[in-house]
């Protein structure tokens, strides 16, 4: 018999929703966790099994979340922390490093980050490659900002020519802002410009639709969908979209 | 026996380096292909095996490797073009779509972008959460783009208050360029401000080293180097870097 297993954190990325698109890293330290934590829908996609403990929370919860991974850990638990997407990008990674800094107690927990899948990747591979120049990537959620902040942030990224993805762009709570972050994106970027939705992306409730700024309604996003703004140069070959490696 | 199999193109993204970070999804797809085209290092990575044609290629040749790869495909070949990182990042992607643009004839070809885990959501990773926060990624080579460009979107990025990424960062070609970023960077972001140097991630020779602005000099970088510059509020705790999900 070995002593006991020194505890550990893995904030794991599942991908944006299809078991094809989880990393086999994460996969293998999902069959080594004792206890998953993370928001409901997350932690229902991990396989129950014998000496497993799942912990589904709800969301908005996540320094809570954070702190009970880090008190788990500390007991000597192989915990993992689930995110969708990319545990680094708007999801729980940020959160375990901030409980972490405010309670020294847990300062010597072995904590890994393990990348996964990102929204806006999947989104942009749905739909060719609206990224495929220099980009930039926004929460619209003003959950943790100052909207004026995001309303900054939409019109120096336009002017700096940069693609654009947005996360968490609308919600039932503040339907208004996604409406205001349109109306910025006509001003600085014409009618004209491509933008793409993309809801559900790799679940069988996928659904990718790309239009112009001109044609763009609030109601085409909700906060299942990534939302991708194409640059100047960004244009529809065939059923795809895709902005050229070059640019002036 | 079936009828001749009618071909297409998968353009795949192997992750940045170790195999537990492919998809399934790209695995599968070697695993049904006849043809796999790209870069010399990444088309090492594909195993061979009886009846899989590897088409390794040097170095920017990104469109004469499109156009060959909607050759094949026109022929009846299952074809990947593989590259690393994810294939809409400043990869083959957006080469395979300016091919089909230019070459109507191929317009009916089925073609799939697949995801991978991309140099910096790795890197990042490796390094705690830097990209915790609204983030842009900016390819620092001026193969493609007038450097005057680069300045241009370095300025409005730090104006903006965005963490950075930057693929490219410095050649033997052009080794000045980089040393110009820096100094950008210093003016709009002060000496203090956090910078991440991650090279060959994932790899055995995986190093991460995280300095300021003050201590960041132009030899911390090389192509294989992917550079993560924070935001106003990134810090550290304990060896880890990480972005609060909050900003003012």
């Amino acid at each position: 018999m070995t002593g006991q297993t020194k505890g550990w954190i893995a904030i794991a990325g599942l991908g944006p929703g299809h078991d094809d698109l989880v990393t086999p890293e994460v996969s293998q330290v999902l069959m080594q966790a004792t206890d998953v934590i993370g928001y409901i829908p997350y932690v229902a996609r991990v396989a129950a099994r014998e000496g497993l403990n799942l912990h589904p929370t709800d969301n908005r919860v996540e320094i809570d979340r954070a702190l009970h991974a880090l008190k788990l850990a500390a007991t000597g638990a192989r915990v993992v922390v689930v995110s969708s997407g990319d545990p680094g990008v708007f999801a729980m990674a940020s959160a375990v490093f901030e409980a972490l800094e405010n309670h020294s107690e847990f300062a010597e927990t072995d904590i890994r980050v393990l990348p996964g899948i990102t929204a806006m990747l999947a989104a942009a591979a749905a739909a060719g490659a609206p990224l495929g120049h220099d980009f930039c990537a926004i929460n619209l959620s003003d959950n943790l900002k100052p909207w004026a902040t995001v309303e900054h942030r939409l019109r120096l990224a336009a002017r700096a020519d940069f693609a654009m993805a947005f996360y968490n762009p609308r919600s039932k709570s503040r339907p208004h802002q996604f409406t205001e972050c349109l109306n910025i994106l006509r001003q600085e970027c014409g009618l004209d410009r491509l933008i793409t939705f993309a809801r559900a992306v790799s679940t069988p409730k996928q659904r990718i639709s790309t239009v112009t700024l001109g044609e763009a309604t609030p109601e085409m996003a909700d906060m299942r969908t990534v939302v991708l703004v194409g640059n100047a140069a960004t244009r529809r070959v065939g059923r795809y979209v895709y902005t050229p490696r070059s640019a002036s």
